[in-house]
């Protein structure tokens, strides 16, 4: 496939003099893993590093939009730049971000400083983890004070997901869930602040007290850690805003005078690093050709003839060479 | 840590003669990542390659363990010896996997022609792409006809397990979420039957008649390809189960004669073979030291001195020495 050539310097001091059209355009060249990537990073580079980043995780249907929305007016009215990254990891194949999200935050569609863009992995090398780093740099870049990312369900990649963000919040919904459905998502480890929305319906108060008594029993109560604060909402009501607010302000407050903030960044950088390095070597792999390539590697493996540590070792050797 | 030496050989042998000890053992190397796995693994090969493996996920709910218990016993009727690996890939920190699973399928603890294993990942390298298809490997060696692989919830990460699989069987219920929410998870492109269960419920038919039609929306309609069944069942009471059974051996029949099984089998043992070769580059990342180590490159990516591309070039370099 042909690719229009883009002129990266141009498109980098649009996005950053705070043109929408330009910010949506760099973020595709991230979801298509353009080749003018690696150049559009460089030009980045020097002018990321200053947003927030928040994730809100949960499962479908606890109201993640409504609370995303909720938010992004709240730091609107403190005269903040907002960017949304609505980030699909359940759906690496249709190639598209489905309608939603967008629809639903059109509350603020027309609002010149909230950039809001829907992603879904396109099951290119490394997926979400890959991209949504580079995303969320983009919004960075172009100004975004704050920059909240919002990832459907709570698998996997989530969890990775959430790894990107300063601060994570965890949804929940009462009756959606019981402590163990929280534990077995792994969603107490990755919230700095929980949020149970819908808080006007029965059982509630059970879901926070669940959580509460959760959040105690794990290893995140020691002294000089981060106590997660549980938080109800009915966000469609904008009831518990400024208290969400407020816990985010004060889990801010935490990450810098603990150093923390500089450790979950330097973690997220070494995360990226990472990842691009592994797709590059990956993409080595395919390369290979003739006995040793990947493919008659594997049909050795299904004849029994290789098992796979030895079939990787061969692999590793053209790699490294 | 000191590791207790393993009598791999031995282990093998036990685990091929019927030893349900044996299997759990080697099941747990592979979940520690264990220095001996490499000899396991290579012990095992030769054995492998025979099961059947079925993969069947869903949301929480949707009743996966019941009817992962309907198939065991279905298939302990036609004489077959099953393996059942619960996989929960949304626990990447808790260190081992709930009972629940365990509890739930207690019709067949004491069965010695049936293995049932939780496994969560550890959050070492790879996780649960990386450990699965050594589990199975591991229960196909020991004589298992059947392997049957539940995994939790609907997101990348059980997208990727269900592509371990030769059959996936993707389960509903009435309710649970519409069409969209499918679409959404992915799962209509990882479906070969789908099920819907509880369809004792209000609603079953309307998503079974909405699940056709956005089968027959997407793009396996083609002739010549697998057009992927629906079928109802209430997995508690065994209703449907035949009817599962049924399209199941018709998913077999159809794996063999279009050389799919072939196909996706090979793709498998390729995505094994990388990701055990990624770990080994991964892991030289690590040991990169001084002003080109991972961390001092992801200082200064921070500090908007160097682009993460331009990090993972010299993160590369080295490893490629």
């Amino acid at each position: 496939m042909a690719r229009r050539s883009v002129d990266v310097p141009a498109l980098v001091e649009s996005a950053r003099a705070g043109s929408p059209r330009a910010v949506a355009r760099l973020i595709s060249l991230v979801e298509d893993g353009h080749d003018a990537l690696r150049d559009v990073m460089a030009a980045l580079a020097p002018h990321a590093g200053r947003a927030w980043v928040i994730g809100l995780t949960g499962s479908p249907g606890v109201g993640k939009s409504t609370t995303t929305t909720a938010l992004v007016g709240a730091f609107r009215q403190r005269g903040l730049r907002v960017g949304v990254l609505a980030v699909d990891p359940s759906s690496p194949f249709s190639g598209g971000a489905l309608l939603g999200d967008r629809v639903r935050m059109q509350d603020h569609a027309l609002d010149p400083e909230v950039y809001i863009r829907s992603m879904a992995s396109r099951g290119h090398l490394g997926g979400l983890s890959f991209t949504t780093p580079q995303a969320i740099r983009v919004l960075d870049a172009a100004g975004c004070d704050v920059v909240l990312v919002e990832t459907v369900g709570v698998g996997q990649s989530e969890v990775e997901v959430a790894g990107l963000a300063d601060t994570s919040v965890v949804l929940l919904a009462p009756g959606m869930g019981d402590g163990i459905q929280a534990a077995k998502a792994g969603i107490l480890e990755i919230g700095d602040v929980f949020v149970v929305n819908k808080a006007d319906r029965d059982g509630a108060d059970a879901t926070v007290r669940d959580l509460r008594h959760m959040i105690s029993l794990g290893d995140r109560t020691e002294p000089g850690l981060w106590r997660p604060p549980v938080v109800k909402t009915v966000a469609a009501e904008r009831i518990g805003v400024d208290e969400v607010m407020e816990a985010l302000d004060k889990h801010r407050a935490f990450l810098e005078e603990s150093g923390e903030l500089r450790r979950r960044r330097e973690r997220r950088a070494v995360d990226e690093i990472e990842s691009i390095a592994l797709a590059a070597l990956r993409s080595r792999f395919a390369r290979v050709e003739g006995h040793e390539g990947v493919a008659a590697l594997a049909r050795e493996v299904l004849a029994g003839r290789l098992d796979p540590y030895a079939a990787a070792d061969r692999l590793v050797e053209h790699v490294g060479a």
